[in-house]
């Protein structure tokens, strides 16, 4: 009883919270668009360099955007399900990449460092103890449980983990970050993430299972029944994405949905990395769709499922890069990207100063 | 006769060229592999950024590879097709943008900048006189002819084009420059360059022909009949790639086909932008398969037949974009990502350094 009710409590926080979040201001995204429009080019012919100048405008309400300072939130946890032989990786990897990431030579910090961006990394259920400046301690737990055999969190440690995400990024508002991304690491985790997709998609397991990092045919067949195994166990809800994370996800997709709902609600630009970023984008996407209009997705990672989860919260990837590392690696790219867009839209000349008479074809190129 | 003598004369001295053009170093090109592969990450989890320093150590025939400095040769000429309504822009927008593109306001300008790359401008045919040091005045003609009334060129004047950009390239390959780009201005060539494509891939015109920078259903229109009137009229050979230039193609075309060249024949490697570039990369292809080695495709870009052409030649984009604005845009994003790549890879750490036992699961990620 008083479980249910403490629940119903945390929800209703997240409930309240989700309530802060507003649509992108429609008109300012609409001003910067007929200013574009206006450049020396053929109406929307620089595509999605577009798109992102006129979402940042939207976004920031304002024709001034920022693409500076700009941080990956790296969330790091461990995962239970690891003993079913879900990775090639022993478990012990996840606390010595997470520990590298402060040492400034893992591929996350050499993208971060090229396109002069920011990483912060916490530690939302690590099966270690850290004692490092860089490494923000907000450990729920030494990593999940099995869920072949329980539930991987609590419906409580769940909505905690959303919370630590919120929080952590409240902090890097605070601090000024302008534009946020999403990383990630945790041996194990793209089996968590295929199982928080096919269950809230509704997919057969095959259809969002891959191979990871880089496993064989026995692992993957291990993800594969680790999975199902947990659905008959467990039956997560569909229609309740917290249930879903707490059967069957992890603390770091939990904490990657808290960064999604932080930014949105103070209306931050957040790039979405690959496929666990974005099976998190996914939950954060049913729980509260508007969340949409302040995210970005950057790669096509190699993993099945990641055209499955942009496609279902109806977003395109700009990179086809193959890539499948996950640390957040794709988010510096696609900083460097937005950067690269603000400053060509930005500086362009007009029709007028192009000496291009936009009356004459300008209506015929739209 | 005399004219058919001097058609050979030519076409040995481009066979004689093309007999320069060797593969890439695949020794060096393994070991860089080997070196990335001992880097601290899941074994090529890296993707096309791995592939792209690959392919630099391979072709520049060092480890200590170089990415800067880099440069888009933009190829401008004008298109007799132009009288059949190919395009919704009016004729003079060519030299309009040309000029422009002295003037620092054009999209590949500020893309250009962002990505501390140049650009090189040549006027290979445009239907103007300019005077201006920043436009290389190697004019062969005020523009093609009208291919649906005569052949576009003469076979000398494709061959020419095509020694202009060998000559063009040659000169910035003498210059220092590292990286190569390919770019174009010339209203109409979305026409020719889909006249290529369907002449050399033996592919319906409906296939590869699209709406070019923002053309309305009639000029669609127009550009089908005009391929499909100046293919009943010449009959191009596909088996002969400079025949199919000369009578569908452009002098912009023509160029382009001399950069690759030139970049192959001197280990640069050259960055492909949009259609009318991957259609001169195709005609390239055709002449001398080797030069693929050379070649990195950019962007995917809206027109149809930009897959076909990639495909073709065995090519996959890194960027999906959705531009239309040619210019050789997609080729400066292309420079910053190699030059990120380098950046990230070169500066990793390695497993070692990482505190991974390598041989742990090194050979499982493979």
């Amino acid at each position: 009883m008083s479980i249910n009710h403490e629940k119903e409590v945390t929800k209703q926080k997240l409930e309240n919270y989700i309530k802060n979040i507003e649509p992108l201001n429609k008109k300012i995204a609409s001003q910067m668009e007929s200013y574009l429009d206006g450049l020396t080019k053929p109406v929307g012919s620089l595509g999605k360099l577009e798109q992102l100048v006129i979402q940042l405008a939207g976004v920031q309400e304002t024709m001034e955007i920022k693409t500076k300072p700009c941080i990956t939130v790296i969330m790091c946890s461990d995962n239970g399900v690891c003993d079913q032989g879900v990775s090639s990786c022993p478990q012990e990897v996840t606390a010595t990449v997470t520990y590298n990431f402060t040492r400034g030579i893992t591929g996350v910090n050499k993208l971060s460092q090229f396109a002069e961006a920011d990483i912060h990394i916490v530690d939302i259920g690590v099966k270690a103890d850290f004692n490092h400046p860089l490494i923000n301690n907000r450990k729920i737990a030494y990593g999940t449980q099995d869920m072949t055999i329980a539930s991987a969190m609590t419906y409580e440690q769940a909505l905690e983990g959303i919370f630590v995400g919120i929080e952590e990024t409240e902090k890097l508002v605070e601090a000024g970050y302008e534009v946020f991304g999403t990383g990630e690491m945790g041996i194990g985790n793209t089996t968590t993430s295929a199982a928080v997709t096919a269950a809230l998609l509704e997919l057969e397991v095959e259809e969002v299972t891959g191979k990871g990092a880089g496993a064989k045919d026995t692992v993957y067949n291990n993800k594969v029944n680790a999975i199902k195994k947990a659905f008959n166990i467990h039956n997560p809800l569909a229609t309740d994405p917290i249930d879903v994370l707490a059967k069957v996800g992890g603390l770091d997709i939990a904490g990657l949905v808290g960064v999604y709902l932080g930014a949105a609600a103070h209306k931050k630009v957040v790039v979405i990395d690959g496929f666990i970023a974005a099976a998190a984008a996914l939950v954060a996407y049913k729980l509260c769709p508007m969340v949409k209009d302040y995210m970005v997705a950057s790669h096509l990672s190699k993993e099945v499922g990641m055209s499955r989860l942009l496609e279902a919260i109806g977003l395109e990837a700009h990179l086809n890069l193959e890539m499948r590392l996950g640390e957040g690696s794709g988010c510096p790219i696609l900083f460097n990207l937005i950067d690269m867009a603000k400053y060509t839209l930005l500086g362009m000349g007009t029709f007028e100063e192009a000496g291009v008479d936009k009356s004459n074809y300008m209506h015929i190129w739209k």
